[in-house]
C-alpha cells in the first residue's frame, strides 16, 4: 500500500465543520469562535488572524500543524476544506496545495503545505512564541532533532498512518480491514519501537532532555492507534509508554482533540 | 510494498570496496586515497578527516550525503560498511545507527543517521563553505525549500525509490521484477511529476532561481531510473526533462558517479 492510500483518511471532512471557519487564541479555546463562510469578515466580533490553516481536524496531518500552532501560542483561522465535495481537488485549494491534499498554511502572503515544513516554519518563525520546540542555540541538539524528525517521517509514520487507515479509517469509509496488512504493518512497527524503547532510555524526549517538534510530529497517528488492539505495541514498551503519557497531557494537544468535538 | 523492502537496494555492499576505506578532499578526487582497514592510522600518509561516513556508494541515501559533501567541498572519509557480512546489524554499526541502516555520519564527537537529517546538518554547519544549498538569508526562500524537501521524502522518493527496486535492485539481487508493481508505481510517479512540470515552469529548481538540497535529494533514485524504462516518466516532460539535466550535471554529483566506479 503506498503513500496515496495511506493519505486516504485525511480526505475525510466531518460535516459539522463544513460550512463554518473556526477562529483561534491558542492560549485559551475559551474566545474561541465560530463564523459561517456566508457571514462573511463583515461581522464586527470577527478577529482578523493573520495565519490560516486550510484542513480538518480529523486529518494527522491536519492535527500535527494545529498541535504546533497551539504550542506556539499562535492566533489562527482554521478554514474547513470540503473534503466529501472534492474541494480539495479545485483549483482554489489546488493554488495552496498542489497535491490537493490537506493541510495547506497561509502567513500573510506566504503559502505552505506538507505539514511537516509548516511546523518547521511556525517553530522558526515563531521560536521566541510560546514552547521552544527546535532548538537554535545548540548545534548537536538541533541536529539529533532533525534525525527524529526524519525517523518519525521515513521510519515511524509510513508504518503507523498505514496501521491507522487499515484499524481506524477503513471502518469509517465502510472498508473491511485487511488483516494480513496489520500483521506485517504491526511487525515493522514493532521494529521500530524497539529502537524507541532504547533511545526513550537514555534521554526523556527523543531528541534531548526538552520536548521538540520531534516528539510532536507523532501525536497524531498514536492518537488514532491507541484506541485499537495496536495499543499494545505501545503499551508492551515501559519507556515508550511513559513518552506518550508524557507528550499526550500536554495542554496543546488536549486543544487539538477539543477541536475535533466541535 | 513497506519501507523496508525499499531500503533492501541500499544493503548492497559491492565487494570491489569491502576492504577499503576512502579519502577524499571534494574539490577534486585527484587527491582520492585508499586505504586498507588493516593498515589502520598508523600510516603517515593518511590524512585525518573529521568528517566520516559510513555507507556504500552504490547506496541512495550515501550518494545523497555524498553529493552534499562535494558540494559543501568538505573532505571526508568514507568507511564502506560490508552489508553482505551483515555489518550493519552489528553492534558497531548500531551504535552509529540504531535502525541498522546505512548512512551514519560522524563529525567530531557527533554521530548523526537519517542521510535527509545528515545533508541538512553538512548544509547548516558549513553554511560557508561551498554551495550555499539552503538559503538563510531569505525566510520565505527557506520554507519554500522546506516544503519541497519533504515533497521529496513524502511525495517523490516512495514512489520513486520502490520503483528503483523493482527495476534495477531486483535485478541485481537474482529476484523478479514485478510488472504490476511497477504499473502502480509508475501511476503515482507520473503525478507527482506533473506538480513537478508545473513547477518547474514557473521557477528554475524546486525551492526558487538557485540548486538547493531539495534539488539534490531527488538525483540518486533518478540516477537509476534514468537507466530503465521508466526513463519515459521524466523524458516526457519538458521543464523536468530540463531540471534533470542541470542537476546531474553538477561536478558534485559527477564525482558521485565516479566514486561507484572506484
Amino acid at each position: 500500500m503506498g503513500a496515496i492510500q495511506a493519505r486516504l483518511p485525511l480526505f475525510l471532512s466531518p460535516p459539522s465543520i463544513k460550512h463554518h471557519t473556526f477562529l483561534h487564541s491558542s492560549s485559551s479555546n475559551s474566545n474561541f469562535k465560530i463564523r459561517s463562510n456566508k457571514s462573511s469578515s463583515s461581522s464586527s466580533s470577527i478577529i482578523m488572524a493573520s495565519i490560516k490553516v486550510h484542513g480538518v481536524p480529523m486529518s494527522t496531518a491536519t492535527m500535527r500543524v494545529l498541535a504546533t500552532l497551539y504550542e506556539k501560542d499562535l492566533q489562527f483561522e482554521l478554514i474547513p476544506v470540503d473534503m466529501r465535495a472534492g474541494a480539495h481537488k479545485q483549483e482554489a485549494h489546488l493554488a495552496l496545495n498542489p497535491f490537493g491534499q490537506i493541510p495547506a498554511l497561509e502567513d500573510g502572503d506566504l503559502t505552505l503545505f506538507e505539514s511537516r515544513a509548516i511546523t518547521q516554519y511556525l517553530a522558526e518563525e515563531y521560536s521566541e512564541k510560546g514552547e521552544k520546540l527546535i532548538s537554535q542555540d545548540c548545534k548537536k541538539v538541533k541536529a539529533t532533532t532533525n534525525v527524529w524528525l526524519q525517523v518519525e517521517g521515513q521510519q515511524f509514520d509510513p508504518n503507523a498512518s498505514k496501521l491507522a487507515f487499515e484499524r481506524v479509517f477503513k471502518g469509517m469509509f465502510g472498508m473491511t480491514t485487511d488483516p494480513a496488512a496489520v500483521q506485517e504493518l504491526e511487525g515493522k512497527l514493532q521494529k521500530v519501537l524497539d529502537v524507541y524503547e532504547a533511545r526513550l532510555a537514555k534521554s526523556e524526549f527523543l531528541a534531548g532532555d526538552s520536548f521538540t517538534l520531534a516528539d510532536l510530529h507523532h501525536l497524531p497517528a498514536i492518537h488514532y492507534l491507541l484506541g485499537t488492539d495496536s495499543k499494545v505495541l505501545f503499551d508492551s514498551r515501559p519507556k515508550v509508554s511513559e513518552w506518550i503519557k508524557k507528550i499526550s497531557a500536554r495542554p496543546a494537544w488536549a486543544k487539538v482533540i477539543d477541536l475535533q468535538k466541535q
